[in-house]
């Protein structure tokens, strides 16, 4: 090996190691969240700050600053697409950003974290805000001290933000909010004036184990590989990663909403197909995850709703549903199941609703996020604003905060910050990737009628997947698009299909 | 505080961060053994190994030294059985073994121990030990390797056996199996010699779903605390601890074995409930285990046997048995199922056999290692010396390797030595232990018949599990049964026993 090569792979050797505890942290969280019994918390609170605390340390090591600094020529030598060049050049930003947060401080907020996810899980099921109120509290001090290691700001959002979503700050998310709210506002008075779709078929009773199965079969037909991933249950559904070969599912299950289950399933199948296409010499590295969560929110969206809400996709799977399901169904034609499943209305839960009204949900939230950390909003009066804003942009007024504010777990088992505007931009992104793949297949509809989504699958990896972190989300978006972020496609396709179904 | 309680305090702080590792990688062979997909296993052996260097190299920092004999004279001035002096007399043993071993050589056994078991669970039911000799043979040079850390020994298994059953060595267990055998051969040639007992009921048809919640409801009533645990399925049951307040089990069930489940599960249970007994102020901590592989064991026997297997356990729990099985079972009376359950007879494999010829089985491992260890017996040659032993000591042939050389895991998810004589020093012990609670408390029989287990529970908790590691294996035989290990207690159990069942 020569020289550099030498010190790339002690650079190599070094990040596995961080990436490697952060995975086995991942495991813990895992298994907080599907299998633990309650007495296991409070020292997995504690293990799992140890974790993130010794992860930390290793990774800014002034071992890791010098081998970035060393590695600079060589890095300017090779191309700016070179797998080398981009592990250089995605470590040193990593660094750089961790470098300003002290290990004690990410050991704090990991176990606060596990703590506060740990009576969420209780607290929201009750009904009970004000157990979780100090908690919140502290989230939120936490919250500010995290943004305040990166002075220079220009809102106390902008750091937090920008960890998700790599170049995106308050500003442009609101900007970009404003501009979709103006064109979805109109759809959703269109829709909600007309009498609405009637989804009674979706409540009937679907027992449990033939709902796991069905969703199972279904998202291993999307491509979701069973041998490097598996499904369990959870309180709120959610991916997560401990290698390349190892990228689970979680979900929940509702016997009388049958919805619920399978578009859970195939939004994680979505987020965990992603991580499973990534370029697996990337393993354990700062390349071998998503890029950002709006890009990782597009897949899980792009399979949930632009695939698994089709007509087309129905026309294959729904005799196969009727088959699991003959007395719920067997009366049932495709076209009512289709309206069923595509109902829009003003609803309370944001993972629960519709693609048209989801948006409302998000923007409620991100305007909260900002004002609890401009502390124009305080976490005392957060529930009563959630029931007055909802009421102003739904028409509805909660009837009680476990449909409210306690709804999410993002607050409760992370940072107030940065965490829901992935979602909307991920709708987004969502049309503008699948726009590009049927320019470039335009087979792909009448291929998902027979059931056959390998060509759409093969583009997403090829286009997205394979590269993990390697480039940033502007970049990704304009290599696999064509064209920055935009909105355009979105609502092309909002109207198009609502266009369609309510007969706009 | 004062300066030991300092200098005690941040003792503790090290060795809790240590305990953490340990405990989080025992999560990741928890996971592994019951739901990682295949995918995951190259990343797990790293990440395990990982662990385990750095829980090493946490251990052995110089400063837990130095801590260590600052802390002497403050050990010195408190009496013996104080948690503080026992903390610090027990560290520094293990401290003092620890720094002999070397961080790389942990990781590296670990990684291979991690391989190995993955490819042990293809090959054991694929009966193909040509799969596994490779990694046995690697296993047996580190086995090798790591007794040679500790020169100066009388034979090669004993630092392997010290670390397992501390006090014993090969010379001593040779002995005590010697005294053994001479008890039990002639009462397994007497039993051997009469008209087999029928357990033909044991081998209807017991579905699955029943199994497990019965096992799991009679695990419970012993005592077993569901809220610092839960019960999986795996290949091979094992009992494991992730802190003091989650202590799982995990099991397999066959349909056409009742035995199989509700035994293992008992008997898991039984090294559970030692663990969960221990004072909680342990936690994370030297002290915060089982004292020796015997002594644990001796736990699990004595619940899976002693109390599991008695007439009046069964006359208390068959109603129940009979009322989840009503048609496997109506027309069999407690008679038949307590002979049934109590079959002695010679067979292939050691976990499903009776309390009488097991001893034998481990004898035969327990050969097995030190004539590896010794060099006299060679991987290659282990499957058929195994038949021509088995054959010697049992009277039937292997009929392949599954049910031979393959059956345990002790060999191919660890190191060869120390393995398998903490076996028999349980069933030893169990009847030593249960002997001096019946003393203490002669009412304990006559409460099992009513399905009251909480004095039995009571005594072992307060003889034997609060004190986790504070005293060695001989301190707390002395301690809780008034006299060193002695067989005389369990030949007379099996005496009264067996010579009741089989009219000796």
């Amino acid at each position: 090996m020569t020289k550099p090569e030498k010190k790339l792979q002690e650079l190599k050797t070094r990040l596995l190691e961080v990436g490697d505890l952060n995975h086995i942290n991942a495991l813990l969280g895992w298994d907080q969240a599907t299998y633990m019994p309650p007495g296991g918390a409070p020292a997995r609170g504690r293990q799992s700050a140890l974790l993130a605390r010794m992860a930390q340390e290793k990774f800014v090591d002034k071992k890791i600053g010098k081998l970035l600094d060393d590695l600079r020529p060589y890095e300017e030598s090779l191309p700016y697409d070179s797998d080398d060049a981009s592990l250089i050049r995605v470590t040193r930003r990593e660094y750089e950003r961790a470098l300003k947060v002290p290990p004690k401080f990410i050991g704090e907020l990991n176990e606060h974290a596990a703590k506060s996810y740990q009576e969420w899980t209780e607290a929201h099921p009750a009904n009970d805000f004000s157990r979780v109120r100090g908690n919140l509290e502290k989230t939120l001090d936490l919250s500010r001290q995290l943004a305040d290691f990166f002075p220079g700001y220009e809102h106390i959002a902008d750091p937090l933000i920008d960890f998700a979503d790599y170049g995106m700050k308050a500003s442009s998310v609101r900007a970009l909010f404003a501009e979709l709210r103006e064109q979805l506002v109109p759809i959703v008075r269109a829709i909600t004036s007309q009498p609405p779709a009637d989804n009674s078929v979706l409540h009937k009773h679907y027992p449990e184990a033939n709902q796991l199965a069905f969703s199972a079969e279904v998202v291993k037909q999307l491509g979701y590989d069973f041998n490097r991933g598996r499904i369990d249950k959870t309180h709120h559904p959610f991916m997560t990663k401990f290698s390349l070969g190892d990228v689970r599912i979680t979900t929940r299950v509702k016997e009388n909403d049958f919805g619920d289950c399978l578009f859970s399933n195939m939004h994680e199948a979505g987020h965990a197909m992603y991580e499973q296409g990534i370029d697996m010499s990337y393993e354990g590295l700062p390349l071998g995850g998503g890029t950002s969560a709006g890009v990782h929110e597009s897949q899980s969206r792009l399979w949930e709703n632009i695939v698994g809400r089709s007509r087309g996709f129905w026309e294959y799977m729904y005799p196969k549903l009727q088959a699991k399901f003959p007395e719920q169904l067997k009366d049932v034609s495709l076209d009512t199941f289709y309206a069923a499943i595509n109902k829009v209305e003003k609803s309370l839960i944001r993972t629960d609703a519709d693609e048209v009204t989801y948006n409302l949900h998000v923007m409620l939230r991100f305007d909260f996020e900002l004002q609890l950390l401009e502390g124009t909003l305080s976490i005392r009066d957060l529930p009563e604003a959630w029931h007055e804003r909802f009421e102003q942009d739904f028409g509805i007024v909660p009837p009680d905060d476990r449909d409210g504010v306690l709804q999410d777990v993002h607050w409760y088992g992370g940072i107030i910050g940065g965490a829901f505007q992935g979602y909307t931009l991920g709708n987004i992104l969502s049309a503008q990737f699948y726009e590009a793949a049927l320019k470039a297949h335009p087979s792909i509809p009448d291929e998902m009628k027979e059931g056959r989504f390998g060509t759409l699958h093969g583009w997403l990896r090829e286009n997205i997947y394979r590269h993990g972190s390697k480039y940033t989300a502007p970049e990704i978006i304009e290599r696999a698009s064509g064209s920055p972020l935009t909105i355009a496609p979105y609502i092309r396709y909002l109207k198009t299909k609502y266009g369609a179904l309510y007969a706009l």
